[in-house]
C-alpha cells in the first residue's frame, strides 16, 4: 500500500483493531480474575477509539480519494463497513456490549444450575435488540440476513437453506446407514494422557503442517480459539483434559488450520483495511468466518483425520505414550477418531453430527429473529429437533438449549459459518486436488507443504481482497455446492463402516 | 472520583497507559520473535493516542475546571504534565523513539562483540536528544537535573551530590573494613537448582510477604521487572538460572515489593491521574521509581536477607531442596546470602557495594549530559572509577562501560533512583519501628501482614498523589536522610563480619 492517508489511518485503525485482540488474548489466557472489570474497561476504551477513527468524516474522504488508485479494492470495503457502522445507532451499540455482559453472566448461572428460565430474560432481550441490529443494517428478504451478513458477507437465507435442506437429508440417512454398523473401538482415547505429552505432540503436528512458531505460540484456555495481531504474530489456544486424547489433539489442529490462514496473508495486507474486519472490530486476514473455518476443517479433519495422516505418524504418537497405545496399532486408532456416534453436546460431536447441531440451531435462531418462535418455546423446539435429527432424550437444559455461548454473546447468525466452512472445505480441497495430480501421493508420504502452499497462493495471501463467493468462485469456478463435500462423507464413512453401496445419494 | 469531564478523560488516558503497559509485558515475556516489528507499530500509535489526549486542549480546560474540586491534586499534576509535554517538541519525542530503537540494537550488538565503539555513534546522538530533551524541559542549575525530574520529581543534584559524597565514602570505607574479614562461605548458592522449585519457592515467598496473585502472576523473562494495569493485575517477572539460586529467588522478592505497592494503592485512584504517568506515559501507582526501589529493597533487602526471615523460612527452603542444602544451616545460609564482594557487573552486586556501581554511572553520566566528558572518553573514565572504588581491573567493555541497556534507552537520570530508594527504605522502615514498637518482633514470628498494612496506609494507597518529599515528610518527618540507611548497613554488616566498633563513622 502507498504512503497515503488512507493506508496511514487503515495502519492505525488496524493497529486498535490488533491491540483489541490482545486484550481479548491475554484476559482468556494470562490475566488473573481480579483483572475482569479494568480489562472491559480498556478493551471498550479502544474499541470506542476504533470506532471513532473508522466512522471519522476524514477516513471516509480518504477512502473516497483512494478509489482510483491500486488500493481501490481496500477502499471500497472501507467505505462498505462506515457505510454499515454509521447504519447502527451509537446507543444500540452500547446497549448490546451491555447486554452481552450481562446476559454471559445469565447464561454462566443458568447454565450451572441447568435452569432455562433463569436465562430467559437475558435472551428475551438480545433477541429484540439482534433484530433491532438487523433492522438497522437493512435486508431484503429476512432480518436474519443482516446478521448472517456480518459473518459472511453475501450469504442469505436464499442460499443457505436449499444447501441445508439437502445437507440435512443426506447427513440422516448416511447416519442411519452408519448406525446399523457395529462402532469401532474406542476405549484406549479416554485412558489417562499426561498434559505434557498431549501437548507437545498436538504441537509437533502443527508444526508439521507448517505452522510457524517463530510467529506464533500455543497456550490452553478453557475454549480453544486462534487470534492474531497482524500476520506476524498468530497465536493459537487448546484445551487439555488428561482422559480424552481426541480434544487437544484435534483441537490443536483445528486451530493450525485458521493459523496457518492468518500466517499466510500477503504481507502487503499487514496493516490495511484487508487485514481488518470494520464492522466488527475485529483484526483477521481471512476472508470471513466461513472460510476461515475451512481452513480450520481442512486441516483438521481433510488431513488429520484421514487414513494416509495416521500410517504416517501413528509411530510418534504411540512413542509418546507408549503404555497407554501398546494394544492399539494404526487402523483401530484411525477407525476410533472417527468415530460416528449421535451425542448431545456440539463440541464433542463427530465429523457427520456436527452438522445436524448445526443446523438445528440456525434453524432455531432464524425462527427467534423472525420472530417465529418465542424464547420461552425454545427449550422444547430444541428437544424436538434433537430428537428428530439424533434420535436423543435431551436430560436437561445444560446438556441441551443451554449448551452453546453464542447466543448470550449476541452471536445471531454465526452458527451456518461451521458448517459452510465444511461444505467449502471440499470445494477448495478438490480444486486443490485438480490442480496438484500428486497431492495425495504427497500427502500419503506426510508432505504438507505443497497443500500448504497451494492454500497460500489461491486463498490465505488475498486476506479480505475478495468476499467468499468471489473467492470460491476464482478458486472453484463455482459458487458455494455441497456436492463434493456429501461425495467426501459418502465415501469416508462408507470405507470405514464397510457400508454397502447406494443406487444413488439423496 | 466524582463523573466529571476530567474524570472521564481521565480515565480513557489510563487505560491507553494500561494497554501500552500489556503490550510491552506481553513483548517482553510471551510475544513470538515474529511480532516485533508490528508490535513497535501497535505501541508507537497506542503511545500517539495517549499523548494526543493528554495534549487535547479539552483535558486542559477540563483540568482547570476540576481545580475547585476535591480533584484538584489531580488536575494539578495533570497541568503540570501537560506543561511539561508540551514543552518537548513533537519532533524531538519523534527522533529519541527513533533512535531508542536503532540505539539499542547497536548496544546488543556492541556488548556481544564486547566493542564500545561500535555503540559510540549512537550514544553520542543519544546523549545529544537526551541534553536537548533537558533544554525543552527546562532546569535551573544542571541540565541534568530536567532528565533526573523525569524519574524523581522534585530532586536535583544540588541535593544529590552532598548526599552521595556521603555515601560513597562511608560506602568506600565499609567496604575495606568488610573485605579485611574471611570470607562467609558461598559455594551452595550455585550448585544446580531445579527450575519449578525455584519457582515454587519464590512464588509462595512471595505470597508470604502478601502478593495476591488473584490480582497478579509470575512469569519468565531475560531481565526481571513489575508492571501493572490498574491495581488489579499487577504482574511480576523472574529469571530462572539453575546453577544460581539467589537470582530468581531475591529477584522475586525485590518484584514483590514493587508488586505490592501497586497493588496497594487506593481502588479509588483506579483510572486516574494519580495511577498514572503522564509525561513518561506509564500506567503507575508508585509516585516516583525512587519511591517504587525504596519498597522493592526493603522487602528484598530489609525483610528478605534478614536474619530473622532464615530463621523462620530456611527449613521451607530446605524441604524444596534437600540434597543441594543438606550440609547448609540456616545461619549459614543468611551469611552467604549477604556475603559483600566487590564484582564488575552491577545486577549481580551485593547490597553495600551495589550504591557504588550506581554512583559511579551517576557521576558519568552527568558528566556526559552537562558536555564535561565525551563519549569517546568514557569507556577510560569507567574503568578508572572501577578500581577506584571496588578495587577491580575492567578486563573488556561488555563487563564494564557497556553492560547496562539504560543509556540505549535514552534513560539518562533513572540510575540514581536505585540507591534514593535503599536510602528511603531505611527511612520509611525506621518510621514503621517508630510507629509500631512491636513490629520487630512481627518479623521474628514471620508475620508480615502488619508491616505490609503500615506501609499501605501510609505509602501506598496513596499512590501518586505526593511528591516523593512530600510523602517522606509526611511518613518520617525528614526529608531525604542517608543516615538510617548508613546506621543500618554499619549495623547489618558489624553483626555478620565481626567488625570491630569505630570510633565514628564518617
Amino acid at each position: 500500500m502507498t504512503d497515503t492517508d488512507f493506508a496511514r489511518r487503515s495502519a492505525e485503525i488496524n493497529d486498535l483493531l490488533c491491540v483489541l485482540n490482545l486484550l481479548a488474548w491475554d484476559a482468556r489466557t494470562q490475566m488473573p480474575p481480579g483483572g475482569s472489570a479494568t480489562r472491559g474497561q480498556q478493551s471498550a476504551t479502544i474499541s470506542a477509539l476504533a470506532r471513532e477513527r473508522v466512522l471519522a468524516p476524514a477516513f471516509e474522504a480518504a477512502a473516497h480519494a483512494a478509489l482510483d488508485t491500486p488500493d481501490a479494492p481496500a477502499a471500497r470495503q472501507a467505505l462498505s463497513a462506515v457505510a454499515a457502522l454509521r447504519r447502527v445507532p451509537e446507543a444500540l451499540t452500547r446497549e448490546l456490549a451491555t447486554l452481552k455482559s450481562e446476559a454471559q453472566d445469565a447464561w454462566v448461572t443458568a447454565k450451572a444450575a441447568s435452569d432455562f428460565a433463569a436465562f430467559a430474560p437475558a435472551l428475551t432481550r438480545m433477541v429484540t435488540l439482534n433484530r433491532e441490529l438487523a433492522d438497522a443494517l437493512g435486508y431484503e428478504d429476512h432480518p436474519y440476513d443482516a446478521l448472517l451478513n456480518l459473518y459472511e458477507p453475501g450469504l442469505t437465507l436464499k442460499t443457505l437453506l436449499p444447501l441445508f435442506d439437502r445437507l440435512r437429508a443426506h447427513h440422516v440417512a448416511l447416519l442411519s446407514r452408519i448406525t446399523a454398523q457395529p462402532a469401532p473401538r474406542t476405549d484406549f482415547l479416554r485412558r489417562s494422557y499426561p498434559a505434557a505429552g498431549q501437548k507437545a505432540y498436538s504441537l509437533s503436528a502443527a508444526q508439521r503442517f507448517g505452522y510457524d512458531l517463530g510467529r506464533g505460540r500455543l497456550d490452553e484456555s478453557a475454549h480453544p480459539f486462534e487470534i492474531s495481531f497482524t500476520r506476524n504474530d498468530v497465536r493459537i489456544t487448546t484445551r487439555v483434559q488428561e482422559h480424552f486424547l481426541s480434544g487437544a489433539l484435534f483441537g490443536t489442529l483445528h486451530e493450525t488450520g485458521h493459523a496457518m490462514y492468518e500466517q499466510g496473508v500477503d504481507p502487503a495486507l499487514t496493516r490495511t483495511v484487508l487485514a481488518s474486519d470494520l464492522v466488527g472490530l475485529y483484526a483477521v486476514g481471512g476472508a470471513s468466518y466461513g472460510t476461515h473455518e475451512s481452513q480450520s476443517r481442512l486441516w483438521e479433519n481433510r488431513i488429520g483425520r484421514s487414513r494416509a495422516y495416521w500410517e504416517q505418524h501413528y509411530a510418534d504418537l504411540q512413542a509418546t505414550f507408549p503404555e497407554q497405545l501398546a494394544d492399539v496399532d494404526a487402523d483401530t486408532f484411525h477407525r476410533a477418531v472417527n468415530e460416528v456416534r449421535p451425542s448431545l453436546i456440539r463440541v464433542e460431536a463427530d465429523e457427520l453430527t456436527y452438522d445436524l447441531h448445526i443446523m438445528l440451531r440456525v434453524d432455531l435462531e432464524r425462527a427467534l429473529i423472525g420472530g417465529e418462535l418465542d424464547v420461552r418455546d425454545l427449550p422444547a423446539a430444541w428437544n424436538a429437533r434433537v430428537k428428530a435429527d439424533l434420535g436423543l432424550d435431551v436430560p436437561d437444559d445444560a446438556r441441551g438449549v443451554l449448551q452453546d455461548i453464542h447466543w448470550s454473546s449476541g452471536m445471531f447468525g454465526s452458527f451456518p459459518t461451521y458448517t459452510v466452512g465444511n461444505v467449502m472445505a471440499s470445494q477448495f480441497f478438490g480444486a486443490a486436488q485438480a490442480a496438484h495430480p500428486e497431492l495425495d501421493s504427497q500427502l500419503e508420504r506426510g508432505e504438507y507443504a505443497p497443500l500448504r502452499e497451494w492454500l497460500t497462493d489461491n486463498i490465505y495471501r488475498h486476506g479480505r481482497t475478495f468476499t467468499p463467493d468471489e473467492l470460491l468462485r476464482r478458486v472453484t469456478g463455482r459458487p458455494l455446492d455441497p456436492q463434493p463435500y456429501l461425495d467426501y462423507l459418502t465415501g469416508k464413512y462408507s470405507d470405514l463402516y464397510a457400508l454397502a453401496p447406494q443406487e444413488a445419494h439423496p
